[in-house]
């Protein structure tokens, strides 16, 4: 647990801010999943490559934690935070992976309004997380994230409602049920960080 | 972890009875949401505001574990209980929202009968909770909780068999699929819930 | 967390060796399961047996760590084997649960690919699980269960677009499409078992 000094150590947030950078990358491979022109074999490739790199970032926080003694808050806190973020990249790794697998030439115009609130939720999250030092300003982006995930949940049923209209055949739906449901758990895995977020801002309040 | 002293402080136990009446709360609202006359929506947002509520006693729970030096029992088993209390809350809004979200009009009647089992599961467990602090008539409670999920496990295999059955368009399976397993996990976990219990009661024994 | 002295306590090795023996029976089961010829409610109640006795051993290891003072490794990381070791059975016995479940007289033969990748994980792991005493030829075994793990994956790719393919009804895919990502999610949860072995190696080493 941190003590209540803090540690003029500024290379955790240096980790948490490069994590969440690879996120903005990642939600930038989605969309381009999502385009009819792109090769889609080569944009997974590129999602595959920063989901690693991903993965390397958040080994170095959790060795960074194991190693550091007095560390800037909760030590439960920091594996949170680091596993929050891994996750929100695995979710959008899984979601570009499915695209491809599932072979789906077109997809519904519906998604791009979700990889819009995913790729927004990106680039908050990574100018929020330098602010972790000073713990200025962060309400502003946990609320802003509640709200993106409250739209992304409403694109999330209108699309489920399209998807059970009749329009598609039922073994497109099985597909892009699939897909749907891996972007709305992006979308959750970034509110789930932001939770995160508010609770450490709480407690060091 | 907790000394073997037992600290004369009520209010963890009542904590916990109250996640475990939210449980009654919620069980009654599926068995609304099963009506063919219930205005779904309506019912869906009183099953939101409920397990809103239950959210917070389990924060509060959190809370009161993190600020406790001396705790009933073992620190991670009360993490544990207020955990799995919650799951179940979220496994009962999860059913509930598909129910609402795949305008499902008419429901199988085989699902009232899984409702019925979580309808007895969440007073039974609602019932056992002040016992906690007693130690008194526990097993009974898990024992009784064993069975009912073997009864939910049998109506689920039932229910899925005819569901597959070529009874049901596929599009319809798709949907009814989804309902029935988060009703299946729903069940699952209360036993969890229930296991942890017996978990407790045998350290403290 | 333990100590730099190693301790001469060979049981934790021994139970999960034990634990990983299980995997080997479990596996096997899953073979037969395959068979055509198969009483398939009868290998599924040995499989359940099975996964009976695989869920005392995990006990077992998680009383031993409660109740030792020096642990061989750092505590999280023996949960972490014994909690990963169970994962793979419970994997195991939804395959084979969903197999008997869904009443799918003939599996595709793609199928038996995956369980065969997974008797040899299941083999690979029984043999190296005593070597976590000594610590020798520790890489060998997880270098060749991320290799099986990627041959699994790409298994598991070519056997989704087969069923994807328009060959077989809807009714089925739906089916078959649980039972693969069920043995896709064995295969995958012999590799977090690795990881954490070579997380292990790498505090230890």
């Amino acid at each position: 647990m941190g003590l209540r000094l803090r540690p003029v150590d500024t290379s955790f947030y240096d980790l948490f801010t490069q994590s969440a950078q690879h996120l903005v990358g990642g939600a930038e491979l989605l969309a381009e999943m999502l385009s009819d022109s792109s090769d889609k074999a080569q944009v997974a490739e590129r999602m595959r490559a920063a989901e690693h790199a991903a993965d390397e970032t958040t080994h170095e926080i959790v060795k960074k934690v194991n190693s550091t003694f007095v560390t800037p808050f909760d030590r439960e806190d920091i594996y949170a935070l680091g596993s929050g973020l891994d996750d929100v990249m695995d979710m959008m790794d899984e979601a570009v992976d499915l695209i491809l697998l599932y072979e789906v030439k077109s997809l519904p115009p519906e998604l791009s309004e979700q990889v819009d609130v995913i790729q927004r939720c990106a680039e908050l999250t990574a100018a929020s997380m330098p602010r972790l030092q000073s713990m200025q300003s962060l309400e502003d982006y946990w609320i802003e994230i509640n709200r993106l995930e409250n739209a992304g949940d409403r694109n999330h049923r209108r699309t489920l409602a399209k998807l059970f209209s009749g329009e598609y055949p039922t073994i497109e739906v099985l597909k892009l049920k699939d897909i749907v449901e891996s972007l709305e758990s992006a979308i959750d895995a970034f509110e789930k960080v932001a939770n995160t977020v508010e609770q450490i801002a709480v407690k060091e309040g």
